[in-house]
């Protein structure tokens, strides 16, 4: 059966009528829609309005703080460290990243860490408001555990992304967004309902085996760092995961590791939380504090084109500039619709009935 | 025919007498020495007293500059660009750490953008330097093109390392060093002189097959990003290596991806380079700009054993954490001496015999 298309307009304004009625400020429930929708726009629908429902059950568990107080509880010239407040991190997220933005407008560059937060929707967004300041921006975050380091078989790292966002002149900024795992959750759900076998290299059994059973995460399995395996560098993907996770939860006084706090609400949460909520990671670099910014983004432009001209290897077509998928499907997305699964407009519809906010097939 | 054991001090001393027949000051020559045997101590040989012979040659062709005017030509409160005035990059680079920390030690974090300089040893080294400090120390490098970017039969990047240096309390520092490819060259050669194969993923043939023969990379082939391959994530590790190219390089005015000039004295420069030399970054992040430094370090201890005593794959004895084997390989290196291939010796021999510097088997 073909996926349905939904507008834009429509599943924004529908998310923002569900964050206002959990309780947010007009302005934050716009924000937390904006942020979760670009998610569906730039084809990463694992983050978007399929897990809208989930935000709500986190809200009905008291998890998330409808109206928080977020704040800066610590801060030197180029750094700060804040405090979510339990807040949506699609409300969070943006505030820390602009903290960030303002103090490189001061001394160069700005580094904050987040701690009592919860999930921020994709990297991508956040590390993308230092690019209309000629900043680079950097988003990374922590997330519940579902991976596996090197050698183990607990789960102890979240798939932990990592956003770098680069301003270019005439050609589109390099975005790369990217989790630190093989493969990322959402794809692998892609093979669950589908149930097609995954590549080697994206999962492990409950006993730490190789596995191409998409659904070993439910069996006791685990995601695998990039990589795979050790002979394929896995301990990079964990070196980098473990790196997310410590300036994200370590440095800022939020959960780490396996404290992580599960995103489904009816996990339990783990004991002995060393932290609060979970934690993210920001940073914003401004240009003109390393070379004026028409001299780095002309030699980005020469960057981008060179390497999008390079000869390819049989069969492909072009050699891609991280960002170049993303940004061709939010154009597309856009201008046609956003398709849904079924199972995602069924979840939007019983929201809909529970909250009494009309959905409405456009 | 085991390989010969020589003494830390021993290699220290010659390789220090090497520099300063160059030209190097007394200062320069024990620093670039101290750097360059770092890696063989942390049992990353293909960077170490190997690569001594190169960097000669890298001189006698007028590459490098024994008294080099290294200065800031820009900067902010948190930044600062370095021209290496293409001195040896194991005296840029120390320096251009230096200029980070003292930003740090101002006004939180410093971020150094590197022009003009050379071949820097192993990234480990200068980001470790920030330990000491309380301080969280980042470095990282472009390098020649070895590396094709996923879909590209063009040799487009170096293995462009990164380093992150995360100090702890009683455990030992957490230290990640890794090459954005599946593999560092280095494995690679090793493999080239026992004549054995490539695991997948590790290279490609110049018509951008997958291959295992280790010998592709003189025959037009290329080493590959962290993932091998498009299905494996092979498109995070060319990001991550693009990444360090451009922080490197186009944010300092160095050159960049198949413009950087190869470290082979032998391989001609590539025609129209839009930059200078090879370009590093480095970073330093005060931990007490966060949070104070006891609290910090208690909960790094606690993610460092809870990480160490995870339930391990059956066979596996522990789960590491990064920087554990090179650690233990430096313990053990500078009590039981530095083994090198015969191969090397007499490299190092050669040498001795042109400059007129005695080197004796211990």
């Amino acid at each position: 059966m073909p996926e349905k298309l939904y507008s834009y307009q429509q599943l924004l304004a529908f998310t923002q009528s569900v964050f206002r009625q959990l309780g947010c400020s007009e302005k934050d429930a716009e924000l937390a829609a904006k942020v979760l929708l670009s998610a569906d726009l730039r084809g990463i629908d694992s983050h978007g309005v399929a897990r809208l429902s989930g935000y709500v059950r986190l809200w009905e568990v008291d998890r998330v703080n409808a109206k928080p107080g977020i704040r800066i509880i610590h801060e030197t010239p180029s750094t700060a460290v804040v405090d979510g407040d339990s807040g949506l991190g699609l409300v969070v997220a943006p505030y820390a990243m602009q903290v960030a933005i303002n103090k490189a407008k001061q001394v160069g560059t700005g580094w904050v860490s987040v701690q009592n937060s919860n999930h921020f929707g994709i990297a991508g967004y956040h590390g993308m408001m230092a690019l209309d300041h000629d900043m680079i921006g950097i988003a990374m975050t922590n997330a519940s555990p579902l991976v596996s380091p090197t050698f183990s078989i607990e789960r102890l790292l979240g798939t932990n992304p990592i956003c770098v966002a680069i301003p270019a002149g005439e050609e589109p900024p390099f975005v790369a967004d990217l989790a630190t795992t093989t493969a990322a959750n959402g794809k692998l759900e892609i093979l669950q309902r589908k149930n097609l076998e995954a590549p080697s290299g994206w999962v492990q059994d409950k006993e730490g085996n190789p596995s191409v059973n998409p659904h070993e995460l439910k069996s006791g399995g685990a995601l695998l760092p990039l990589g795979g395996d050790r002979d394929h560098g896995s301990h990079k993907g964990y070196a980098l995961g473990a790196i997310v996770d410590i300036f994200s939860a370590v440095l800022s006084g939020a959960n780490y590791g396996p404290w992580v706090p599960p995103f489904p609400a009816y996990v339990p949460m783990p004991d002995e939380q060393p932290g609060k909520g979970i934690g993210h990671f920001f940073g914003a670099m401004r240009i003109d504090a390393f070379r004026p910014a028409s001299e780095f983004k002309s030699n980005m432009d020469k960057w981008i084109r060179r390497f999008r001209s390079a000869e390819t290897v049989a069969g492909e077509e072009q050699v891609l500039i991280p960002g170049d998928p993303e940004r061709e499907m939010e154009e597309n997305r856009r201008k046609a619709g956003i398709p849904l699964l079924n199972a995602v407009a069924a979840d939007l519809q019983l929201l809909s009935e529970k909250l009494k906010i009309p959905f409405h097939i456009r």
